[in-house]
């Protein structure tokens, strides 16, 4: 078919970083032995037996003596009386990994059958790394207890921001349009289902090797058929992918239409309040779990965006989550309740704190704190505003003291470049996770301290993945993934360990050197990027077709309340107390402090919060407009200097993703050019300042 | 179907200005007699024939001595015995009326039955005047030979820039999806055909009624199954269509795609000056009049915008229409090939002439002058850019001196604000009409002196109809069909008569009072609308997702050539030859002159010429900066105005149009307040400078 690049059921499961051959040579000389006495055979033992035998191809025996890999799970009474600890709210699923230095079996073990299956790709993967000439004892649990993904796909097979391809769950057998938005002719009238079982299992297994343990299986944006996904019969076909993801120890969710009650019985409201609206989630629930008992619970977006919501009805949201949580109670589910709610109509011409976007999350739900039901979490994106290359910490962080909270990020690269432009955000997401919120606790550390259940706190990110054969569009964009779940796993992990790990696993072929090569690349792509576009915080400036590309004023007079207020003489967003939107006040005194005045406020944010003077004086002596236009023949130089890089690797590179890599590092390249070039022009027009080292800018 | 208006086949057929019992209560006292012995009967006198039997419901006989209205061909003989005059190209289609004062029949005669139907219908909407107690003798000629709609229909049921609904020519029975790029499904495997005959009936009625004679029926950009019209089934269809049209004494014409003969034949090359390239034409052209004996031409947008042409091969523009005229001479078939021409893929950072927009029709066809085929047409836009509110003459029509040209406009309100804002273009369309363009010749009066055959000639206009109820939309935007219709044939026609006689047809219910407030309405909205929007011919402000509403930086790092270089001191385009990109210098010495100078730029113009500082002082004493702010206050503040004057005839209109009329003011209100402070505070952002008058303009 013309323009359809036909996708062949799971041929491109070994593309991302478990590369078959690899692992099963890796273990072909192994014999393996499971135990989970301690717990009892449960599905995902039998997906753990399932893949050294049927995935990897080697043997496995009933009697540990005949072993060279023994993995078993352990009673408390084994784990007190080997003096092992294992840490925090997602003890149960860390793992303890013994490799002695000749002879002895290695042992991997776990107070759990999942956190047995983590231990076992963690050993996959070379971690811990037993290249050393001495024994290894390493336990590792994770820090975060929910590890979610949430997938943005739609009943009609595109990918809300997606930049891969199709959906890898919904969409036509074989068909792989790129588009983000399309509609699909449907199988029979209402098949939405790919059914490309093969594809799903690799993705799954994908997610299980980097510690993940939930999912989200469609888009936030609820509409057309995925508003009957918890209805027969589509939710019977739901139930077979959940059947694949449990097995790899993945929680299931599903995103619901707060309306659904209306839309699909006809009910004449939706008010959360209503007992009628209550009785048919109820019931709805109950039948859900009849199909699939181990659901996870709902994701719901409300009041956003034009969603439906309680607003409507003049409910609170915490009306709205905790109908749903009291549904989902019996059953052990959860609802994830987003708070990215913001009005969607602002008025450009309104500079006061009321049209200020990035109060909206803080106004909406800081004074809900403490009445969230205990199977409730709300789920708040790092930031105030919406995954731009710099935010300071959303405020809500530091409001919510008696709430589940799990913070979201977004490895789909939505602003970030459309994994066309190469960004490994880790570096971003650390900064965020580390953000000091209370004496003894970052903001990772903060969300278990103050959740009402410990157990219900974490991370969740909108998945990169699509139909693509290489997962992700580009093929570097994979570290982001494979990054996310590490970064779920330990929120300080090393930038540059990840990257050097995934770069090993991805490029078997590639020697060290090279390695280390593409490790940097990805290393220093974020702050490249966050170079050569929007400066220093100040936020939108994004093409506004798609979010690819500049677009200097694109946002500037839209209803999104996304502004710059670049003028003749200055630029930046006032949000200090004094003069602004006052913004800033919604951080401790500390830090409110030091956001409130430009001294001190760091460079990153600092057109965040202040509306400054092209000729204001930086930290480091050079003026704010100079600091601009360097930061940007910067970022675009050293684009160049990356694709310089990715040449050095080329000859032990294959030629489809050498190739792939290269088209995109040039169409970067271009990107750079441009934001440079148009960044720098519109100021300048501005300011009618010329760069000090005279350098061309176009007038 | 949920979000479809279904419509009806034909039923709005009475939604225009020939109301169907307003005409036959005119005619039901009336015997008519049509006599066309001096050219003999045909398709269009045997419509005539039709009308008033079949659609009027009127009398018709034999004996002329028996009828009150004779109708009558004329002999050369009989033209030079009763000293009557018909003049110019178009003499032919001329028509002659006779109104005694009493008893004696009304006669109305002329050299074809084609100026028979146009003196039937000038008659039935009252031109001339009969009211006053005078014999009434008038003779009336069209100024253009060629006087032609362009449909921007799509195959698949949606119509480029259209803003009243689907094609009436394509698309679904009963779908209306208010789009402008859809895809529908289609009716068996390959039918795109609406099939409403009856709604194609009343159309073609009319525009034979204000005197149209050609019509394109599909989009110059030839995508999907319109390729394929020109073949067999598709070309069958068309034949109905055309025979429709023919009836009415409008040629038929189709848009290709240059590439056809690759596309539908597989042929390795489209190079015109290749033989089996033009033989492939040749025998596609025999065909299609094999089956539409009258059939027109075609219409060929080349080497635009993303379409093929002959530029791909190194031929010209004149090789690639020669060979469609070659084709088509033998059968007396016309090619109109259209100028616009342009690079778009321009780099804005480019100022120099090369670069300038403006000049691309000029720079790729001047030299061409002399060299198309007596049979081809070149179709020049009346602007340089793209039918902005504001532009100077295109200066192609100094340059062709030994061309067929044809002038374009455009009905349907792309820019002009998609007939949801009031905007009746005549004055604009006069204006350039009436350009000096030599001694003792206008533009319109030009073309026909330059031309190789006078009579192919004339004025294109895309046509700005739907399968809405009242056709276009908003019901007052069918004044703009009307107008250009009388516009065509007389060039320069009184505004105020036309929009008066538009109120009179349409609102027969109104008494004369408010049918005037109709007009007046009508007569000031085009200067209203420029006033408002981008200011004194810098073009390009509009929002670039389907260009309505303000984006004032929308273009500007755009592609597509279209920049008004605002800055901290200035704005416009400086196209002088002394420091500009020498576009002034393409016309004659004296407008040369008084472009090249701002103090004699008329001001309409004065930013399309001219990059100036605020502080410009105009002709009037204010400041650049100042007329710009004065004239977008007082442009909004005219909607207002516009509003109250609508609401004045409010009694007097029935509800459906009363109400869709006053929705669609209540927007053009938001749109022009929207547009007034994006552009005051673009301006004032960049220039520091309040208003005068202390009015607020947000910072």
């Amino acid at each position: 078919v013309e323009g359809i690049d036909m996708a062949i059921a799971g041929e491109d499961a070994d593309e991302m970083w478990l590369r078959h051959s690899v692992m099963a040579d890796r273990t072909k000389h192994q014999t393996f032995c499971v135990n989970v006495d301690a717990t009892g055979e449960d599905a995902v033992s039998l997906r753990l037996r399932s893949e050294i035998v049927q995935w990897l191809g080697a043997s496995l025996v009933s009697d540990p003596s005949r072993a060279t890999v023994i993995l078993r799970t352990l009673t408390d009474h084994d784990i007190a009386g080997r003096g092992l600890t294992f840490d925090g709210a997602a003890a149960n699923e860390g793992w303890h990994i013994h490799i002695p230095t000749s002879g002895q079996p290695v042992i991997i073990e776990s107070p759990s059958t999942r956190g047995l299956l983590y231990g076992f790709y963690a050993w996959l993967e070379g971690t811990p790394n037993a290249a050393e000439e001495k024994t290894v004892d390493v336990t590792s649990c994770p820090d975060q207890p929910i590890r979610m993904l949430d997938q943005w796909d739609q009943a009609n097979g595109s990918v809300e921001r997606g930049y891969a391809g199709e959906s890898i769950f919904f969409g036509r057998w074989g068909s792989n349009v790129h588009s983000e938005f399309v509609s699909f002719p449907q199988r029979g009238e209402y098949d939405v289902f790919r059914g490309d079982v093969d594809r799903l299992v690799a993705y799954t297994r994908y997610c299980a090797s980097i510690g993940l343990n939930a999912i989200c299986l469609n888009n936030v944006n609820v509409r057309g058929y995925a508003i009957r996904f918890i209805q027969d019969p589509w939710l019977t076909r739901i139930a077979q992918i959940a059947h694949i993801f449990e097995s790899f120890g993945l929680k299931v969710f599903l995103s619901v239409n707060f309306a659904a009650p209306r839309i699909l019985s006809g009910l004449s409201t939706v008010d959360p309040c209503d007992p009628a609206v209550q009785q048919w989630w109820n019931e709805m629930v109950d039948h859900i779990y009849e199909r699939i008992p181990g659901f996870g619970g709902f994701v719901v977006k409300a009041d956003s965006e034009g969603e439906p919501g309680p607003y409507q009805y003049g409910r609170t949201h915490t009306d709205g989550a905790n109908m749903f949580a009291h549904a989902l109670a019996p059953h052990g589910g959860i609802v994830i309740w987003r708070a990215f709610v913001y009005n969607s109509h602002t008025d450009w011409r309104d500079r006061t704190a009321q049209a200020d976007r990035a109060r909206a999350a803080w106004e909406n739900f800081h004074d809900l704190d403490g009445q969230f039901a205990s199977n409730a979490i709300l789920q708040v994106k790092f930031g105030p505003i919406d995954f731009q290359t710099s935010e300071p910490l959303n405020p809500l962080f530091f409001a919510m003291k008696h709430t589940n909270v799990i913070m979201e990020f977004e490895i789909t690269a939505e602003y970030l470049g459309h994994q066309i432009d190469l960004n490994f955000p880790l570096p971003q997401w650390e900064h965020m996770a580390s953000w000091p919120v209370e004496e003894g606790a970052d903001a990772a550390r903060a969300l278990s301290r103050h959740a009402l259940n410990p157990r219900l706190t974490g991370f969740a990110a909108v998945a990169n993945v699509g139909m693509d054969w290489s997962w992700t569009g580009n093929p570097l964009a994979q570290a982001n993934f494979f990054g996310y779940g590490l970064f779920c796993w330990n929120n300080h992990v090393p930038v540059s360990r990840v990257s050097l790990q995934w770069a090993q696993l991805t490029f078997p072929d590639c020697d060290d050197e090279h390695q280390h090569t593409i490790a940097h690349m990805l290393d220093q792509s974020n702050e490249i990027y966050a170079q050569y576009t929007a400066p220093l915080g100040v936020g939108f400036m994004v093409n506004r077709d798609g979010h690819y590309g500049p677009g200097p004023d694109d946002y500037e007079f839209s209803r999104w309340g996304t502004y710059h207020f670049a003028d003749r003489d200055g630029i930046g967003v006032d949000r200090t107390q004094k003069t602004g939107t006052g913004y800033a006040g919604l951080y401790p005194e500390d830090q409110a402090r030091q956001f409130e005045d430009p001294a001190t406020t760091p460079d990153d944010v600092l057109l965040f919060f202040h509306h400054l003077p092209y000729s204001w004086q930086m930290k480091d002596g050079r003026t704010l407009l100079q600091r601009i236009y360097d930061d940007h023949f910067d970022g675009a130089a050293r684009v160049d200097d990356v694709i310089r890089d990715w040449k050095s690797c080329a000859s032990q590179i294959d030629e489809r993703r050498r190739e792939e890599v290269s088209r995109r590092l040039t169409a970067q390249q271009a990107d750079a050019r441009e934001w440079r070039d148009e960044i720098c022009t519109f100021l300048y027009r501005f300011s009618g300042i010329a760069d000090e080292h005279g350098r061309k800018i176009s007038d």
